[in-house]
């Protein structure tokens, strides 16, 4: 059986391996449009904060690896442009400008998604650059190395944008960001989004929201971005507004799209076509708290959405839960985290959404170093289901908001919640967990 | 009515205050056999370490704020020895050494648990310690304080012992740790206790294991731990071999006992007297994972039920589901957790434990500052359940159980477990979180 995965990250190198692993005998092809394959690209921020380490460092298993031990057929730089689903073939460009076919019995899309550019005067100036693949991430730090850059703007406040802003100040380089909307991590509680912008801003980073973004201009060796109101001008601009799946040849080939252009597949992987699966962040997923589809690209689902696929291509039937939601960044100095849905995606969802925000310590009662945590945690009052929380402080927000990942998981009441025997110790927090705290809250206010 | 409170420390105050929010009619009376009320007994170690740092700053919440702000009628000194059921009273000592009694409608005991001191000779000596109560955090304190002390013994070796561990060493004080069993953390997996073995072991402590206990004797100053085959020399010995439920005066009276002579409660913390209530560490509860009853006396449990049983007391029916037996602690600089049960319990509990110990990373591949990361993970193979995690590790342990803790309380599988939506970015873990990856391998154990 012929085995076609386009796509050669996460999804697609952990379906490549996991259908070798269970059957050797398979042949596996992967077609990665780009020279790189299984690399970290969340690690991109931290390598590039770091003249002295080599950005190759975060491919996690080389190409060679992959063709010699693995048996895995592996072309980069192959560009898929046409899937044929009733020939069951894909077409595209391999690298040396010649036509490519590879016919498939089963087929795996994993072509992953990209950095939305706007189509805007400018936006195509050497210079400005994206951060989504390990191709941007080496062009971008490259940039850096090889000129006397001072001064950086951020098209974009979201996890990314954020990640590059405290990389860009480590690296002693100045940085403006922008955006058109006036609020700043729109899909975050309004306080917990302040202490965030409060450690962006104390952090020496300009922030200019409200501001549409109408062109950038070059200026000799300087970019200017041109704003409605004002303009900001940088040695480079980073264009960090959001992804998108890379789903455009899947849909002309007539597969069936998903939530915000990604394609849609059951929870075994399968897209409208049962000989073609989809994996990653090309593809969306269901959510665990309202049972409806949903598209949040991240590394986890991707990896784990990819052995699935393999799984099931393999005869291994597996069947997957979906995703919480659960995602988590650092920004100077803390850790920002979220599970499930905030207050409005709760009530886009039909459930009636009653929150609390409160604020704990990281440890206990007159311990040295503690520091303030803040929790937002919403149910539904009809139910009395935990639908999600958030929370936001320099110690002990990454890890903690699992426990509500899998309460979430669990389709877990608040009052069920509350009960939970979570761990205590004085360095690492209160004898009330700040999860519970805001359980205990918000039990009150559930009546 | 009169609700009477025996013991005014978690429980006893949570209880206390709770009913008087509830109830301001009520009258509510605590007697505490101490002049202390309601402070973080966990956090004496850390307090202990620091000569500059009071230890009263512990207290809570003082006695004069429960009596003149909450009209908690709260009597500090009032030891009781007797409890008639019949006629619903206890009596005892005050501090003036008279008589004294108290007629009660509704009874809590919350006694809480001692340190459990052997019946050898010498353990009456001056300058052999034990730290339970605030008396006795006080009391050591100054011990060390106003004594040129450089060497402690500590007989025993669990959470208490590696806490007074690491504080004593950060005096820079010389310790020696000595214990009757063979075997290191005997509650931990081989490998991981091995970890924490050698953590404490590079802190210059030495280890005595295997070592039954026969005397202590005084020389001069020193104290001299007298063992089979060695004896051990030091200016304190800090006695920390468990605890005992506080439960005498309660079983006299016919009241039935449960685990480990702790004080026998339903879910509604009442005992096998419907006027008597039982919270804290001198009373049993739930296990969540095997539903059967257990003696886990830990900080979080008694401060929930004491609010549990004013609950009740004052008719607001509350059911508490039970404990998962979570807990964590810090030994120099590893992160120890665990929660649920370990191979033998679940053996003991009927299960058939299929365990996993695995290796990860708290930090994404090609992260900075990674370290190991240590799991244990322990399944039912008939049910594929999941019945209990251990960790261990320099970060990212503490917080990381809670999730597999909440797991627990929801009775989930391996295979559910292993689907949830866990955090990732990379300084805070790899993008299969290490519980994740022990999932998976134990999956596959599973079949």
């Amino acid at each position: 059986m012929d085995f076609v995965i386009i796509g050669g990250d996460a999804a697609g190198m952990s379906a490549a391996s996991r259908a070798k692993r269970h059957n050797p005998e398979l042949n596996v092809t992967v077609l990665e449009k780009t020279r790189d394959v299984s690399y970290s690209a969340c690690g991109m921020p931290y390598n590039i904060a770091d003249p002295n380490r080599d950005i190759e460092e975060l491919v996690v298993r080389r190409a060679e690896v992959f063709r010699e031990k693995q048996g895995i057929h592996l072309l980069t730089g192959h560009c898929v442009h046409r899937l044929d689903p009733r020939e069951k073939v894909v077409s595209g460009t391999a690298p040396n400008g010649d036509a490519f076919a590879v016919s498939y019995d089963k087929l795996l899309v994993a072509t992953g998604a990209s950095a939305i550019i706007p189509d805007l005067p400018g936006f195509d100036l050497p210079g400005v650059m994206a951060l989504k693949s390990l191709e941007e991430g080496r062009a971008i730090k490259e940039y850096i190395r090889s000129r006397p850059i001072k001064k950086v703007v951020i098209v974009g406040m979201g996890y990314i944008a954020l990640e590059m802003c405290e990389t860009l100040r480590s690296l002693g380089l100045a940085v403006d960001m922008v955006k058109p909307r006036e609020v700043f991590l729109p899909w975050m509680e309004e306080k917990l989004a302040g202490v965030v912008r409060h450690e962006v801003e104390t952090h020496g980073v300009d922030l200019h929201l409200g501001q549409r973004i109408n062109e950038i201009q070059a200026h000799g060796d300087r970019l200017q971005v041109i704003c409605d109101d004002m303009q900001v001008d940088g040695d480079l601009v980073l264009v960090a507004i959001g992804v998108k799946p890379n789903s455009g040849f899947v849909a002309e080939a007539g597969v069936e799209l998903g939530m915000q252009g990604s394609i849609a597949v059951d929870r075994l992987l399968q897209t409208s076509d049962e000989n073609i699966f989809a994996a990653g962040d090309c593809a969306d997923a269901y959510h665990v708290v309202t049972g409806r589809k949903t598209w949040i690209p991240l590394a986890l689902r991707a990896n784990r959405a990819g052995w699935a696929a393999a799984d099931n291509v393999c005869g291994k039937s597996v069947s997957l839960d979906g995703v919480a939601g659960t995602a988590v960044f650092r920004v100077f100095n803390l850790e920002v985290a979220r599970t499930g849905l905030n207050s409005q995606e709760a009530r886009d969802a039909g459930f009636e959404p009653v929150q609390v925000v409160i604020q704990s310590r990281s440890r206990a009662h007159a311990h040295p170093g503690s520091t303030a945590i803040h929790v937002q945690m919403v149910a539904d009052r009809a139910s009395g289901r935990l639908l999600g929380a958030q929370m936001v402080g320099a110690e002990g927000c990454a890890h903690r908001i699992n426990a509500t990942a899998v309460a979430l998981h669990c389709q877990m009441t608040v009052d069920g919640f509350a009960q939970t025997d979570l761990a205590y110790a004085p360095p690492f927090g209160p004898v009330w967990d700040p999860l519970l705290t805001a359980a205990n809250q918000l039990l009150k206010k559930l009546g």
